[in-house]
């Protein structure tokens, strides 16, 4: 059974400096927007790492590789979102997600 | 009942000056990668039109959001995604996906 | 004496069938957001117009200029803005900004 | 024997407003850059093409289609590029690609 | 009272193998543009910095903070900066600028 | 004479999580696109290099300027489509490529 989790994010390390981001990101985005129910973790998973994948933004993919793995997003399916993906956002962006969620699978024996 | 269709693609509507890409396309694209049971036609269709949106491929977008809706995506979750999307790719991203989808929305009639 | 505002935002425009998006936009971004202190709405405008010549967003674009010269930033200092980022953004984003600015200076007789 | 000129770019028609920018785009970019020796039009054609295709920069890409033409690439070049560049920036880019190119082809008469 | 300096940046460090290139951000980038009077070297480092933490060019972003910083742009004017980002450019921008920001800020002591 | 080759991309270093992503790079992209001679590799790694170059690729553009170089582009015509490309994708791509490229030229030893 995996207990593998986020690492802090970037924003909460440094929430003494960006407060009124930190205070966003908890109550707002993690707090309200993942939260309503028009859409299932599980989906606003999907989507969120579609758009980390298509948009190349490596540091914040891995962490919701984690989250969409705790969200029920299964690996063979994140797999394939990096599949789909080679198609719609390009070559490169799949490689560079390729590499991080391999990453993410083998720390959590996956 | 609707019968709202996508639009004949650009690559359809110029397959005679772009074969290979028009093959690739309806062979590859949509007959091979969006038939695999990996992922549901309904989750290709939500992180496709994700992908669209944060890249701010309006044209491609339009007929993807009709897609969506055919593949049981409801309005009332597309119009979750493009919320969703306004934290993960911008406002700007969100404001255009808005516009497309309320004209596909207005000519769907629902 | 200028009148000239922006027209209304496609989120506005679709506010019944994107209420939370709406809300958010109304009473966060602008209610909130662009309110606080630790940033003039002068630099807020500076750094919002840069952003979307940057990434190439022509219809959120043109309200920006809008709000820009409202909030203060002249003409010559939009023109310096678009010709900076010719070098930081590429020239294709300047050209593209070039056309939108030309034509609300047009409209707003400047 | 075909006389297609590229129309005059948005920087140009508004030289007088963006006299610095219009400057550089002619002195600079097109004056010096395109001319030097170490790479040839041609090639530089094809890398500007690829790029303007590869960020969705529309409206610029139709100019720098009539300019890659006219530099010497063929026609069947263009159209694979654009195939090309459907597996590194993603099927979107060359859809909207593929539109521009066959509107360009058409007004050629190729 | 800090003297925290950019550190060379990539093109200068290469600058016998890029003659052309650093040629051209010494004179200029730097020599030219940055000194034109339209706009002023604080106006310009928001200019930057802002589209920097939009394209999500992290390296260059390191060193624009601290031409920032140097160019009179305070500490709470950058988090103010980043925070706008995260609603213009979206969250992960911000996040991956909080990161950079939080490190050149240590460094320096503020 | 050199006998610097690519390493081993992300996709191919996980064929056994990502095999049909693996399948296609190998037999389609490589085995199929490269190879058709509509254009050459030369001409391919050309616009190849632009597009990692202007997306900000870091990771891929560095496999792909050693496929360049054993393609048959030259250093010096790398250095120089890195320098106009620092026109269409602003000057942050071109400051990132600079020091990618720099690394692989020593390391060639060239």
């Amino acid at each position: 059974m995996t207990t593998q989790q986020p690492r802090q994010s970037a924003i909460a390390a440094r929430s003494s400096t960006f407060p009124k981001l930190n205070d966003l990101t908890q109550n707002l985005v993690f707090g309200d927007i993942w939260e309503r129910p028009q859409l299932s973790k599980r989906d606003r998973s999907l989507i969120t790492v579609a758009t980390l994948v298509a948009l190349y933004r490596t540091d914040q993919l891995r962490n919701h590789l984690i989250r969409a793995l705790n969200n029920g997003v299964t690996k063979e399916e994140l797999v394939e979102v990096i599949t789909h993906m080679a198609f719609y956002a390009g070559w490169p962006t799949a490689a560079n997600a390729a590499a991080v969620a391999g990453e993410v699978f083998d720390e959590r024996g996956i």
